[in-house]
């Protein structure tokens, strides 16, 4: 492992970007994390590992012959401390800058770093993004947005926001997770004019709550009076979509408050992580009573490449991490119980996400909806 | 098929329960409703079918040779009118008194029937519960129960309430789907002390949101202050659960707001929905690319009873129904896309729901609890 800030230094200046990863965030930090550090660099990445210093160099020392390849590094950066999962978030970000995650952040926000991803305490990562980066100019709550993937495409998805930041939200909030979840699928998914939706629990105007109602009228009549914006903050508002369209293609992007979205996210994941379990046992129930044990095992090969394709196109440990969208920095939140596979994931998707400056990006659309926010802001 | 009224008089002195069937509910109504019919008279059910007389003789004569066995029969009752799925659930329901829907309460309510089965306008139903059967005695709001089937049990399943009868809950809503949901798991399901969890996004109590937190503080102070009920009201409260553990066993019933309630429910039926379509194409993908086109019909085909077995277990017409809990009758809702094997399941549990006394216990269940009511009617 190369820990020499030469080679680092030589990356900024190709305009590589440095992702800095909060070495003890996950359950089992730090292991997950320097296993994803490894893979990253063997990737070609520039990995800013940050932790206690003593423990990540003797951990690092352990895997020695993996690392450096690929023009890749990592640097090590000490924080002493800690925050865990029960925390409450606000009160130990105050309570412990030196902690691997405020410091991680701290280091987005002097430039040190392009990105950062942590699979701590998701509430003290937005916390720390809230006072150290701030938000963009137009963003009341920023969101965390989540995929879900379409059934009859083999790469589409809808992007959901806000996927838990938020517990409770405002029309303005909602309307605002729109522009900023149709610049995050222009500049991430590449669609050019991103259908937006409102998730609700049936597609008449009359449906859903006070807050979706408020929010389809607001984004229907900005599509009728004020007319689309061209550039980048164009977008198509398609009204309310069902819970069950976010795997059918019917919008790119659906808006909904954190508490919903966070409700549909796991249960999505976890009525994904049933189906196939459920299949094995009754491929066993059935040849078991059809006094043919091995059949269930022939079958379950045969099956298995297919089955881990669909496995890859649902499961979060391929997405990796969620973007947290409208603070100035590019931050990537992991569940805590990320593996190494997640993790190395979400630091390319950090790369992605700096390279492409999405941030910059979320901000200029931002720009473009002065009066939209007006609107919300003034309904009732 | 016997229209005569002898047969079913019978049927009532041998105490087995008439079921009447909403005959135009269904998208496609009255085909399914129909087929559904007959195949529950071949069941041994005896059924009233309410709707336009001409139109249900007529299309019984059709089908007259499959009618009238095993004891099952099929009375028609004349509605002239219908109501549409888009209506004013109210006002429809003020305004039509002749149709099918309202009927199909009406005979409830007087006692000519013992249970209705509806695809039509649920809140039309549930409008037609409220005004003409009423509720029972301790209930504010009643609420629609549906089910999550356990990854890792051939049989055992999660009541979660409300399902989307109120898209608005407030504290004591809640408490009173932990007593209903409690009671409809001990009758319909044997559980006989039903363990009831709280739908959350955490497993901390200082998760959720207002009204999760109520409803989590109310229930753990019954628990131990006022001390569990023997008998017909007693239940475990269990604290939060996360919406992933409703295929996990964790607990029998879990209460949640309507509007939550819905997005879980519709969540859940097209994630598991998606899976085997997307099986399929990968399968499909994966012996193309191996250029074995046919290894995919051929392992589809090898799976196909255990597909259909896990299709059963999650599917919602497999359920058929989902039973309106707190008014006084037994009321059940089928989607109004069912087909008749869900109708003919629905009518199924409504006929168990009649004959087991469902009402009249979740009547007694809540009999027990007024000082739990009160606790959460004076919380703020």
């Amino acid at each position: 492992v190369s820990t020499s800030r030469s080679s680092a230094i030589d990356d900024r200046v190709l305009k590589v970007a440095k992702v800095g990863l909060d070495a003890f965030g996950s359950d089992l930090r730090p292991g997950p994390e320097i296993e994803a550090a490894l893979l990253a660099v063997e990737a070609g990445l520039a990995i800013e590992l940050i932790g206690d210093r003593g423990r990540l160099e003797f951990e690092l020392r352990a895997h020695a012959p993996r690392g450096g390849e690929g023009g890749g590094a990592i640097e090590v950066v000490h924080a002493p401390e800690q925050i865990a999962m029960d925390e409450s978030p606000a009160r130990a970000v105050r309570a412990k800058p030196d902690a691997s995650l405020c410091v991680a952040v701290d280091r987005l926000a002097t430039g040190e770093l392009d990105a950062v991803v942590s699979a701590g305490n998701s509430g003290a990562l937005l916390a720390a993004g809230l006072l150290r980066l701030g938000r963009l100019a137009g963003v009341d709550r920023p969101a965390i947005a989540t995929t879900f993937p379409w059934v009859s495409h083999p790469t589409g998805h809808t992007v959901l926001l806000d996927a838990g930041a938020n517990v409770e939200c405002k029309i303005l909030n909602l309307v605002q997770f729109a522009i900023i979840g149709a610049a995050y699928s222009r500049v991430e998914g590449g669609v050019e004019r991103p259908r937006v939706a409102v998730l609700s629990n049936g597609a008449e105007v009359g449906k859903g709550t006070s807050l979706t109602r408020g929010t389809h009228e607001i984004l229907s009549r900005w599509q009728g009076e004020l007319g689309d914006q061209p550039g980048e903050g164009g977008f198509e508002f398609v009204g309310y979509i069902e819970p069950g369209e976010l795997f059918s293609g019917a919008c790119d992007v659906a808006v909904t408050d954190g508490w919903t979205g966070n409700v549909a996210l796991k249960l999505a994941e976890a009525a994904m992580a049933a189906w196939p379990r459920m299949l094995h046992d009754a491929l066993v129930a059935t040849h078991e009573s059809s006094d043919d044990r091995e059949g269930a095992d022939r079958i379950t090969a045969a099956i298995a490449p297919a089955l881990q394709s669909v496995s890859r196109r649902v499961d979060p440990e391929a997405h990796g991490g969620a973007p947290l969208l409208g603070v100035d920095g590019a931050l990537i939140i992991c569940h805590g119980a990320a593996g190494p596979r997640a993790i190395l994931n979400a630091l390319l998707m950090a790369r992605r996400f700096a390279e492409r400056g999405l941030t910059k990006a979320i901000g200029r659309a931002l720009e473009h909806h002065g009066e939209l926010f007006e609107l919300a802001r003034n309904l009732r």
